[in-house]
């Protein structure tokens, strides 16, 4: 085990499914998707801010995942709310508003317990704001972090500055294409891997999977398969959670480790697309987790 | 080693690259891209038809793969063209002109010597026409088909019956959804190897990898990683080649076959998408292709 925190968004989640079905006010934010699954494999340290109508439950759903709750702010106003609508293949999804509440001026301040903490995820948040993270805590702490395009587009150099801050990043394939300025996903991947001089690159690329980019090259590795998706939403912040979480437990990084992450990530993040939010999530068990990643590991074995 | 047959289109492309630079009637088809990615694991037979314009080169290169010839027709008239013009990412294409030229009025009858083959890769051509294929074969062959599109719409009840007397298929992800009538791969995939009791199915994603489903269930499997495309003309038919090369070389389909197969036809089909046209393929060495089906092993192994 080691110490590791989260910082990134808690939010409360209206969600269109393709079929007219509204969930209404679930909870959401990339931190309660990494929470609900690292602790598989590591508690976890949670920088965030929500309103004071957040429901207790939620908080108590942290608190059932043993994640530290100090650092999580509760203010007055309301909690950040995104609505999404998904299309019908559900791997397309239109944002229909954004209400930031008490996250819109969100001051990422850490307890004094946390400045030793020794892997860090910055999920996509401002540029500044991570950074701001970054320069509170002591030691040298593994720093991966995650972007959207609203910030390689209108925040780069602040980018540019905190992605040389850190040891790895987690992006997605629009992410990395914007970011490189290159069409080609794998030349996107190595590409920043060597310009930012990262120990490690993960470009997720959804359904299709992704690829994993360290020093032994590329390692391109498949989704889980799933015939039925419920509702993908953080699918790609569970994926960090699963990542984060395994190398945070094994306190190393190595090939073997960042691969075991791999696996462990996918499984993690195939389990919340079965379930609307949180739900499938909350119901896992940790040998369940495992039997799914021990299973994706021996069924992408093509000798 | 087995008898392997192939039924397919045998070309001349003109191919528009993203940049303007035209490829102009360079070899292509179906069967050309069969022969040369095959032949690292089992020599082809081939039935097939070119105009007389046919240039004698391309025939060597058959020849040079081992080819046999004796059931490809040579007749007055011009070979079948295709002119396709490739979008920026080189994932995308539109099909400019298509002429038919011999292949329009193709009528395949099988030598003598071919009536016993043991493997037989029907790549797309009208459902009717692969029929015929198989009605003139004795004994039980093992059978994989191909189709398009526009068979899949407009010859539905042929499709079907030809389907039926298949043990495997080989098609792409946009083909799938249209035969099961789903939009989800996963399910789509294992629709299909259900309905029409396949041995095995392959769903190919193109840079994404794709799908093999046998009665042990899913494989998902990624393409290998190309940091640069040149022309991936051809390289579904060469994923196709690599896969019928080795379950005819092994004489087998077990699930240790499939998964080499899996492995070898990712290699040479990521080969084919480094030259434009048959370029890379016919500089290629079988030690080559080993080399690449292996690390691809290796690289896809998390754990």
């Amino acid at each position: 085990m080691s110490s590791l925190l989260v910082v990134g968004s808690i939010a409360l989640d209206t969600i269109k499914m393709p079929g007219g079905k509204i969930h209404k006010d679930v909870p959401g934010g990339s931190c309660s998707y990494f929470i609900h699954s690292a602790h598989f494999f590591n508690p976890v340290r949670v920088v965030g801010v929500v309103g004071r109508d957040f429901p207790k439950k939620h908080l108590d759903g942290f608190k059932k995942c043993k994640a530290d709750l100090d650092g999580l702010q509760i203010l007055p106003g309301e909690t950040f709310r995104w609505h999404g609508t998904y299309h019908k293949n559900m791997n397309n999804r239109d944002t229909d508003a954004l209400h930031f509440g008490v996250l819109g001026s969100f001051d990422p301040v850490l307890p004094k317990k946390y400045l030793d903490s020794e892997y860090i995820f910055l999920a996509c948040s401002q540029p500044e704001l991570q950074m701001k993270v970054l320069d509170q805590v002591k030691g040298k702490p593994l720093a991966v972090c995650d972007t959207i395009e609203i910030y390689i587009k209108d925040s780069r150099p602040a980018l540019d500055k905190l992605i040389r801050r850190c040891q790895g990043m987690i992006v997605n394939d629009a992410e990395a294409r914007l970011i490189a300025g290159e069409d080609n996903l794998v030349k996107a991947a190595l590409d920043i891997h060597k310009k930012y001089r990262l120990q490690f690159l993960v470009l997720k690329k959804g359904e299709h999977g992704g690829f994993l980019v360290d020093k032994d090259g590329v390692t391109p590795f498949p989704a889980f398969p799933l015939a039925k998706i419920a509702d993908p939403t953080g699918a790609g912040d569970c994926f960090a959670g699963g990542f984060m979480g395994t190398i945070a437990k094994a306190k190393k990084t190595d090939a073997k480790t960042l691969r075991a992450a791999v696996a462990n990530a996918t499984a993690v993040a195939s389990y919340a697309c079965e379930g609307v939010a949180l739900s499938s999530l909350t119901k896992l068990t940790a040998a369940q987790v495992r039997a799914r990643a021990n299973g994706f590991v021996k069924m992408t074995r093509l000798g």
